[in-house]
């Protein structure tokens, strides 16, 4: 199955669209590379295997992604066009669940702005304030979900890095011991 | 092999001590819990059994470190009294690589003044400036290696996020190909 942008605009059109939202994000694994949005069933297998395939599955679409400037599926999520579950929200910064959970808690915050901070690596001067924000943010969230004192916090810069979203966000994530090497 | 805070002192005194902590360096695993200093034997294994231990001795040292507020090792870096591979330095952040690298490039990114920053879950509004510049700070780092179109930066936050120095600092990993999920 794959929903293409053009697609998506006419499903958005639909009384329904909620209720669709909420059936594929409980079902489905969605990412974004550029301006399409694919949605891959979720695979019904053992948690191991399942979680190779979401690694592999992160891992390609890190690799199929590429940092275009284009607006992504965050642009979506930040206007409402797209459901989620958010977590906090102020001025500057939205927090909210990611659909492919690697933990019990797992939560993105990101820039409502992205000001050219497609990743960190973009960082300039200018940006340390919203910087600063984004990992104060993370702190509000991991305090929320009650593991303030227990969380990793992960940024993914380009392939490499398992980065497949072109809009800087940060990985909270907690609820069960982290393992090391992170990844 | 232990060495506590008193026998750490009388190496300073020591004119081999950039040596003997060269030596130590090469060939062990220091991590700190609260004020004593333990230097491991490093195992000469293979990678697999290598890294296994490796996880293991990360969570076991984040279980054993607990958040008292106590100085830590990274005082005595920053003080230069323990000598450390610096990649980059500023008024307030210093930038220095892992003993215990779990890629090509791990550097750990800290602030100069902790100022209550054992953890981020610490982190206040008034840390803002500071968390910004850590996370620029590692841009930086991440150009000065090479990696700045691939690169992963990690915070670990208590034992269950598997921190063991209660001085905040932001891990910056690359020059391979980094996992999902990121541990």
């Amino acid at each position: 199955m794959a929903v293409t942008s053009s697609s998506m605009m006419l499903l958005r059109n639909l009384p329904t669209v909620g209720r669709i939202a909420q059936s594929v994000r409980a079902n489905s694994r969605i990412f974004s590379t550029g301006e399409m949005i694919r949605v891959l069933p979720r695979i019904a297998s053992p948690r191991s295997i399942s979680s190779t395939r979401a690694a592999h599955n992160e891992e390609a679409a890190a690799k199929a992604a590429s940092d275009t400037g284009a607006p992504t599926i965050f642009d979506k999520i930040i206007a409402k066009e797209i459901p989620s579950d958010i977590v906090y929200e102020d001025e500057n910064v939205l927090a909210f669940r990611d659909i492919n959970p690697q933990a019990p808690v797992h939560v993105l915050v990101i820039p409502k702005l992205r000001d050219g901070l497609t990743t960190l690596g973009k960082a300039e001067p200018r940006h340390i304030e919203v910087l600063g924000q984004l990992l104060h943010a993370s702190k509000i969230v991991a305090e929320k979900e009650g593991i303030v004192d227990g969380f990793r916090v992960v940024i993914n810069n380009g392939a490499e890095g398992c980065q497949s979203v072109y809009h800087l966000h940060l990985h909270v994530l907690g609820g069960r011991q982290m393992k090391w090497p992170p990844g």
